[in-house]
């Protein structure tokens, strides 16, 4: 089985035994293009503020060299390979003719910014999401609520509607509006299809319809066929199969033509069955450079500020959840990358330790709350509970005698802090969790997984595998190629779970609610109205630059 | 004419002409003992935290290098000096027997801390001057307006009470208790003088009275009469000759004895005749490591927050109002040691430029606000207008893609906005400013005047020396010695002012004006009760250190 988790940078290809998910090799493929933000190949003209496009040959190129070299090093014969799943980055996705064409790829429209992939971090169609949100607010349009009352600049509408806003000629020649999820399928099986997952968190798509004709007319009168005529087709479940391989595909791939293609998915999404997370209850926080919740229930209940609520959104018969933080990785990155003084990047160098490892250590046996500092993790916005990208990170408690360590460990409790928030909104809401399950890199740092346990008071348990979401997409062939009957089975085959890796301990916890009060405290006053203090700042940054 | 100034660390001499007021050398003479706050002189025992105190010896070692030094160096021979003038720390005192042999001297009592000098840093009396405010507050004790409302913990009643409670024996055996301003002076002149400037600010005197028995028996039993009989004396004029300089003093000092000894004063009231700025509305600030604001007025008026306003406090005749910052210099240095990346080490380094400049450089030419931060500059607490030493500093609007540079300079600004608040409440009591002259350290810094100049909106002149304090005290000499009549025509004379150096710009004054409007709502909201989040989190803090 291979699985391929298309990511922001790269992607990365796994070869995965179909009986019990060993993980027998795995390979990686740069895109050549990265993130477009400046300008594009071959031009002159800067992009404007906040653009993030993609160039779909290099997804083209991940089959072509990631799966060979993968296949390679494991040793496999291709033609015992019986299906191939991938994942993605949501919401990414593309303006196509109707046989899949890229616009960007027609010579047409090369120089043109509106014809290529928005990447799922191109923030530039906030003035549209915006309008979107405020109308269903007006409008009391029954989904506003499945979204935690608030629709992102990050997806389809929103960034569709600025393309008809910005180059409507580009908009009138788009025949489908599509995720790089469903693209890639359809670039390995042939035709075009659409899964549930995209659709429900990123599309608006609930209770088997679209947003209304006359709600989208209310936009902007040209938007009113926009769903019907660019998006709508045939849902299919995660785990269906979407085709067979096609020869081109087979030729790119090396793998044998006609092989089970598995329906598209989303790279946190898929993860879930990598980490057999797919029983109600179970929380996966994927932790990166952000992370991002998935939860399975049985309830449907209006969290507020949670990213979306999807029927079958991660596993077939389940409201599948999700919530997100906007800055986790990213915020104690660029304290080493721009905080770190000299004598510690030294003594990190002559250890030949990563300066995180330092700093962990560092930091790690002081009692709770010795460092006297609580800070907002915000530095990249806030996406739950808050859904305010506006918002920015806050430091209190700093003194003269304030060391690296300590505001290192201020930043990790933080994100902690941010997270419990959004386990207590679950749990209010009548979404209770039932355990926390980690997955992604930062797993990997057991000091943060312990503040993690201390602060949410609970075990955290851990998913068994390095490459979870390629994992998770070789779980999704299985199920597509008819190795197992649904997600939930072959999850339980083929996944890996580590339970209760760290436990909570009760004193650290104890010491940690009084910090979280005063976590919530600040949070509110800063993020629910107390003060704009941070919303001025950053409209005045804004005005200035 | 010789000034000396003792500061924390070490002493400074400088030789000075009548005339006109030209340095004609200087030298410097380091305490052998610096702040003594670990362990005594050949002890093991530790010593409590908070504690600073400092060795007499070192003071009268200044006397015996520094003074000598500077005469060769200026090459003048010492008969052609007709007198010398000091000031000091304060409030740094110490206990002496009657006789002014400070109780440490005395061998039964060098291996007790309380026998020693306490330095103006000394914070370990906070629980006395809690108690002295809030007594004083209760019976409606007439000078406690005086003080801005609150008594320092930094003054003697604090620092004596201390003693009394953890060793009464030390206190019982206290004849005097004595600012190090008096008691230097009394090294040279040979006998006891108290001065009106630390017997005001730092001793409670106001109105030709000490604080009533009733009072101090209401504190305690045995403190009835601690002002009675072990600070009473006679008070001098600033200026005033305390006496004349004694062959023993002469010996130390290789200057003829018999020549006139000015009355103890404090470094930066001193300064104010070294920077012309004795005149009713020159507000002087001594900006180094904290900042020091001195000013005099025609008018009595109570400034909320203020330290203390003393008649006579800093020349005869006026109201001598004093304020003041805790952190300034140390904010910026806390930053470059603690918070600077390697690369910009690097690139200091590799320039030879101190990381000072480097840092003021790059953050220049940014426009007013591009950084979306503001902070809080409550580092090392805030004396001035919050009087709470259980503040820290807070940094809000913070994002991955800040900068070092724009962190330094959001701290800088942060100063200055604290500066501008005393301005404003000094403005708001009926004392107005008319002109804000700037000494010290940071006065070198291009890029932080100019930062003050706009964030007040006004034009900042500069002290013309490099050594304000002891240009200060040769000045007092001189008036002592008689070659004036007063502090104003001295400090005519002699003094060195730089009118309007650094200009507002309009257009930078008014995008200041955005920013420090959101420091003043996070000022009130952090500093007066919106919020009780950095007072618990110093709280925990304490408890688990």
């Amino acid at each position: 089985m291979v699985g391929i988790d298309f990511g922001t940078l790269s992607g990365r290809a796994v070869v995965v035994r179909v009986a019990d998910g060993t993980e027998l090799a795995s390979a990686v493929h740069p895109y050549a293009h990265g993130v477009v933000s400046e300008r594009l190949p071959g031009a002159d003209t800067a992009l404007p503020p906040q653009t993030a496009l993609q160039i779909p040959e290099d997804y083209r190129e991940v089959l072509r060299r990631a799966v060979p070299a993968a296949l390679t090093e494991a040793g496999v014969s291709p033609h015992q390979v019986i299906g191939i799943g991938t994942d993605f980055t949501a919401c990414t996705c593309l303006p196509t003719l109707a046989d899949g064409t890229p616009l960007c790829e027609l010579d047409r429209f090369a120089d043109r910014h509106h014809a290529y992939p928005k990447l799922w971090k191109h923030h530039a169609a906030q003035p549209e999401a915006d309008e979107i949100t405020d109308l269903a607010a007006k409008r009391a349009e029954p989904w506003l609520p499945r979204y935690g009352g608030r629709i992102s600049a990050e997806w389809e509408f929103a960034k569709a509607l600025q393309v008809l806003r910005e180059d409507p000629e580009i908009y009138r020649t788009t025949a489908r509006w599509i995720e790089a999820a469903d693209w890639i399928v359809w670039q390995l099986c042939g035709h075009e299809t659409r899964n549930i997952c995209t659709a429900g968190y990123k599309g608006i798509h609930q209770d088997g319809a679209w947003p209304t004709r006359e709600y989208l007319a209310a936009l902007e009168p040209e938007f009113a066929d926009f769903a019907r005529e660019k998006l709508d087709a045939p849902l299919s479940q995660l785990g269906a199969r979407a085709g067979n391989l096609t020869e081109q595909a087979a030729a790119w791939t090396g793998l044998p033509a006609g092989i089970a293609v598995a329906v598209g998915n989303v790279d946190a999404h898929v993860t879930a069955a990598a980490a057999r997370a797919t029983a109600p209850g179970q929380m996966l926080a994927v932790m990166g450079t952000s992370t991002c919740h998935v939860m399975n229930s049985e309830n449907l209940a209006h969290v507020p500020g949670m990213c979306g609520v999807v029927r079958d959104g991660i596993v077939a018969g389940l409201w599948g959840y999700e919530a997100g933080q906007s800055g986790v990785g990213d915020i104690f990155g660029w304290f080493v990358d721009h905080a770190l003084p000299a004598d510690y990047a030294a003594r990190a160098a002559e250890r030949g330790i990563d300066p995180h490892q330092l700093l962990s250590e560092l930091a790690v046996d002081a009692p709770v709350g010795a460092h006297g500092l609580v800070a907002l993790d915000w530095h990249s916005g806030n996406r739950s509970v808050l859904v305010d990208h506006d918002l920015s990170g806050v430091i209190a408690g700093l003194t003269v005698a304030s060391r690296p360590e300590e505001i290192y460990r201020a930043l990790v409790e933080a994100t902690a802090f941010g997270t419990r928030t959004i386990v207590e909104a679950f749990t209010a809401a009548g979404v209770p969790v039932h355990e926390f399950i980690a997955a992604g890199g930062l797993i990997r740092n057991p000091f943060v997984m312990q503040t993690y346990a201390d602060v949410l008071r609970r075990p955290i348990s851990l998913i068994g595998s390095e490459q979870g979401p390629a994992l998770g997409s070789a779980i999704h062939a299985a199920v597509a190629a008819g190795s197992y009957p649904d997600i939930h089975a072959a999850s339980t085959a083929m996944g890996h779970l580590e339970p209760a890796v760290y436990q909570p301990d009760p004193e650290r916890s104890d010491a940690y609610d009084h910090l979280y009060g005063i976590y919530t405290e600040l949070h509110d006053h800063f993020g629910r109205g107390g003060t704009e203090a941070l919303r001025q700042l950053r409209r005045i940054r804004n005005e200035v630059t």
